[in-house]
């Protein structure tokens, strides 16, 4: 059972809470869980057991599909306050693709079991209204993604992931490996490291050990095509 | 106003239907109209106002995006029965991408207006989570396609979009061009024509101008990993 902050959030969280009957209110704060991720875990693959529903309390996570020979491709990442649903797809009948889920920060959870969600949501309109809802919007940041990857240069993409990653982290310096900067964008490491190398030569970015400073944000803004 | 045999049609293809009022029920059936395509028409594009509600009664559509290079990416197809709901993306606020939408062959489609499908999702809890759930199965299909897209070899993808066509045509002569299974594989012509060329000589199939003739599925499906 929750404690009454912790209620609080999960009430703000899930957004159909009011629409819950007393009862279903009772059943979900006794089956969410709060659950801790070191960073680097992974929560779901393609192979694991159906998660269940997601709300997101504190960190990040980071939603990919995988190839059979590793590649991987960024769908979406998400911060606290969000919902991830696809983590619970063996119980929404629509959804017939499994994602791959990673904690890219320490990072807490609360999990509602695949189970309960699957009650609640067969219960209550309100609950599978906002299951699909959440899902759709996921779709919009696929789409985005994929308009990203398939259709921008790589200098342009390379660009619009560093100043995504400024506009996060509110920081010119970025702790970014070149290996996570490729992930991110959905390129090889060494395709990044020679794009970052000439943003460098061209006094863009500076290059260390603890990663990318952003030197001159208004020719990034330009190679972004902003 | 719709005539019986098309009323009854309009019932079957919009699930939703029996949880409509009276006056709604009344309201989707005045404002259903027929509208007829030819082959090759853009419908919808990411320039043109919101359509609104398409329900295809017969022939087919492609859904594609389109870089500002002119590249196109199949997303999916639909056929006669099936619905869709990002032609009204304007009024689904989890949608915020356009799609382009072309009709592969002849089609005729009921259209409900963006205002109308709008008062009836928001009247209507039953609408409103139909087109989330319809938005769903559609995020299901851009998955698989970005996995064919991202994943497979070029030469595994024709092979199955060969095998695709021979299953939807029920014919081992299909009448396709090199362009055109290069836009739906997401590929260019030559890469397409030169790979055809390599099946050719392997007795794969057969090319004549009317198109290309499956001689050995057998190894087509070993190609394609089925």
């Amino acid at each position: 059972m929750l404690d009454s902050p912790n209620l609080a959030l999960l009430q703000a969280y899930f957004s159909p809470w009011p629409h819950l009957s007393q009862a279903q209110q009772a059943l979900l704060a006794e089956n969410a869980a709060q659950v801790r991720y070191r960073k680097g875990t992974n929560l779901h693959s393609r192979d694991s057991e159906c998660l269940g529903l997601i709300l997101l309390k504190s960190g990040a996570l980071r939603t990919y599909l995988l190839s059979e020979d590793g590649r991987e491709i960024t769908l979406y990442r998400m911060g606290p306050g969000e919902a991830c649903v696809l983590s619970a797809s063996c119980v929404i009948s629509a959804i017939t693709f499994d994602v791959h889920i990673d904690a890219e920060e320490d990072t807490e959870i609360f999990l509602v079991s695949a189970s309960v969600f699957a009650s609640l949501a067969k219960e209550n309109i309100h609950v599978e209204c906002w299951s699909y809802r959440t899902a759709t919007e996921r779709f919009s940041d696929v789409i985005w993604a994929m308009q990203q990857m398939l259709f921008r240069r790589m200098d342009q993409r390379l660009a619009v992931f560093l100043l995504d990653e400024r506009a996060r982290t509110g920081q010119d310096q970025l702790r970014i490996t070149h290996e996570q900067a490729a992930r991110y964008i959905g390129s090889a490491r060494e395709v990044v490291t020679r794009m970052l190398r000439y943003f460098s030569e061209e006094g863009i970015v500076a290059l260390s050990r603890g990663g990318i400073r952003i030197l001159d944000r208004e020719r990034l803004r330009a190679i972004a095509g902003e």
